[in-house]
């Protein structure tokens, strides 16, 4: 897409002509001074599972098999466990049907795992991918799984074994830098923005405080996708909050109450990350002050819900309270994908192979074009630009009180989540008694 | 639908020959001995919502648009609390539009309230009634409802109010008696077969033990739901925990053990309404504890999956164990109603209304032709055959390990939740190394 790796890449390309007499049999000269690797690629999938990471599976593995410097295609099982564990299925022998069928389910049909290889780790993956002739390497997570590839791909160049590593881009978090947006993320906002949809209807029908926690550790996004489920002025989620922002307690027992004499309601969204001025995680704070009055060990993923519920009932004085938490619903449902999202996800994984194709190695990122018209475009990107740090939500769509999001934001996630259900309500023309 | 109304409610009937002095003006006598109320009606929802609540809310009020007897269309906000308070709609002002689009959000339009109406407040109800000349209504709600509406029943007989008075079932419960399922559950098992779905594969992506637990405080047939989930032989949810069977947390160490010793993972879905032999909640025994140790209230719906996670953790020692409370998503989440329970949502109200118009009192019961094919037909029922009492999953539904279901149950539950998305999953042809 418009993409020179030659341009971008020098130091890559000077490292492999640096190390020319190890360089493997497979590597032939194309006349145009790009070497393409003839042998075989290996692709797994790392970190949290989302709705769309097999499309990326199901994308790269299609391109590859148009590809003729591709020779066999490898599933490694749980990321570089896999590989480690040799652990390998191959992907040739998957029909067409089947492929289709494994891109529409949500979860890393390859199986997952959260590993960083240790130098130790490295040099086994290494004699592993030897052994299989893997010329190309696919790695598809977060930025730890960025980080994974960068460190694979650095140590390649180092012992001068000629592999292309691409990272593909995959996180509901929505947090990888360079990227508009991330593959996974459209759809876990779309289905929170649905659950908030329900959730505020239900709200409505019994009023009460109803304290919804979204994912995202360190970056709010998909909590600030919650708004996507206003239709009418009076919707909630009525207050969001995200980990960008310090989390005053006593602050959100004033916006709770504000909101709950106004409307008679009101539905909150969290952050599970979100936390105190000094950076402490809220959940932390409280677990520790429950830990210091007995025994008790609260590690669940509904224990800040629940504590936030307390909080409210016993400061605001609101008798119906209560606290969900969405946990991996949010990244595993099954049949709501957005569209855009599943394309998109597909998307980047043809196009790392593409990219990789023409050798080296990087990350694909998503851009999006200017315009009213949503409209992205793919980048190859260094792997080093994408690798261990993370993006946050920007200041443009945080409002000003720290407690909801931006009109930006909605117009920025709205294209993401794709349409959503339609909501009735009824004009309620009151009689007269 | 075959029924023959003053076959089965003389004692009613014969209370209103008796009070015939006190009868309001609007009763005609068509000649066939069955005497047709003319006057308003009026509908309002009560309990818990759920997906399709306003496709039997709609069903009812497109059905009395077609009924002469039937003048007026009131429609009372938060069930009788909206009768009490005078906060009522007009019903007939709804375009057609509007109906639709309501039929299909799911959650009570009306607003919902959860209130058993004093002696005091029925005499307030018949005041508030009488002004608004109403001769028909009906009340979507589970048992508590149904016995809201008897009561009401009972009263109007008492004071010689001609009150043809419809409950009209609905609960994701799937708890009330005479019906062979009940409008809202087909919808919720529908939600909770897909989250195990999602939550399965999000486990064997990234293996260890996840514990889900599922609403139904008494009545255990939507935890039962999560076994619509499975397709391959090692899917999830692995182990079934309902409220039909005593619940020991030793039993269930044992259990999660001896899955995760074979499969390396484990799902388990565990009804919220989970007791111990002498029928105490186990959620309410942990409090408990918990309280004696400290001041930590604990109320809030993680906890019981909170709390499991940790005897896991604790006593099967095993280290990543993960809870999620699925909570209201259950009965509110919007766009995946089943389009069986939609259908059968919108038929009892319907038929309500057209039993009512017959004259009398009573609630409509969903019945299931015997044979292969599924197919229903509504009854009408008294109201007392539904009121208060509550069914529970059957023996034959039930494992006898007490910890699953039978394939009875699947064969039961399948057709109400309707078709589930597809699962892909590769053959996995091992690479030798």
């Amino acid at each position: 897409m418009g993409f020179e790796p030659q341009g971008t890449l020098p130091s890559f390309f000077s490292a492999r002509k640096g190390v020319a007499a190890n360089r493997p049999t497979g590597i032939k000269d194309e006349g145009n001074m790009k070497r393409t690797a003839v042998g075989n690629m290996l692709i797994a999938q790392s970190g949290g599972p989302s709705m769309v990471i097999n499309q990326s599976l199901v994308g790269a593995v299609l391109e590859a098999r148009k590809q003729k410097p591709i020779k066999r295609i490898y599933g490694a099982l749980h990321g570089i466990k896999g590989i480690l564990d040799g652990k390998i299925i191959d992907l040739r022998r998957e029909s067409a049907a089947t492929l289709e069928a494994v891109a529409a389910t949500p979860s890393s049909a390859l199986g997952s795992v959260r590993k960083k290889p240790s130098p130790e780790d490295c040099v086994r993956i290494f004699e592993q991918l030897r052994k299989l002739d893997v010329r190309y390497f696919f790695y598809i997570g977060g930025n730890d799984s960025a980080e994974t590839v960068h460190i694979i791909h650095q140590e390649s160049a180092k012992q001068g074994f000629d592999l292309n590593c691409f990272h593909i881009p995959k996180t509901i978090d929505n947090d990888l830098r360079e990227n508009d947006h991330t593959p996974g993320f459209g759809s876990a906002a779309r289905f929170v923005a649905m659950a908030f949809m329900g959730d505020n209807l239900d709200n409505r029908a019994l009023p009460g405080v109803k304290i919804d926690v979204v994912m995202g550790r360190h970056a709010g996004f998909l909590t600030a996708a919650s708004a996507l489920a206003r239709v009418h002025p009076d919707d909630g989620p009525h207050l969001i909050y995200l980990p960008e922002r310090p989390f005053d307690p006593d602050a959100f027992v004033r916006d709770v109450q504000g909101v709950y004499s106004r409307l008679g309601r009101c539905v909150v969204a969290v952050s599970e990350g979100v936390s105190d001025k000094s950076g402490t995680p809220i959940a932390a704070t409280f677990i520790k002050e429950v830990d210091s009055h007995g025994n008790v060990q609260l590690s669940g993923s509904g224990a800040l819900g629940d504590l936030l519920a307390r909080l409210i009932k016993d400061k605001a004085k609101i008798s119906r309270v209560r606290a969900d938490t969405f946990g991996y619903l949010q990244r595993s449902f099954p049949g709501i994908a957005s569209p855009v999202d599943s394309k998109e996800a597909r998307g980047v994984g043809r196009e790392a192979v593409r990219q990789a194709v023409k050798g080296g190695s990087g990350s694909i990122a998503i851009r999006r074009a200017r315009g009213s018209a949503y409209r992205v475009s793919f980048d190859r990107i260094e792997l080093s630009a994408v690798a261990r740090d993370t993006r946050h939500v920007p200041d443009e769509f945080i409002a000003k009180s720290g407690n909801d999001v931006t009109p930006a934001f909605v117009k920025y996630a709205r294209p993401l989540a794709g349409a959503l259900p339609k909501v009735g309500r009824f004009k309620g023309k009151t009689v007269r008694m």
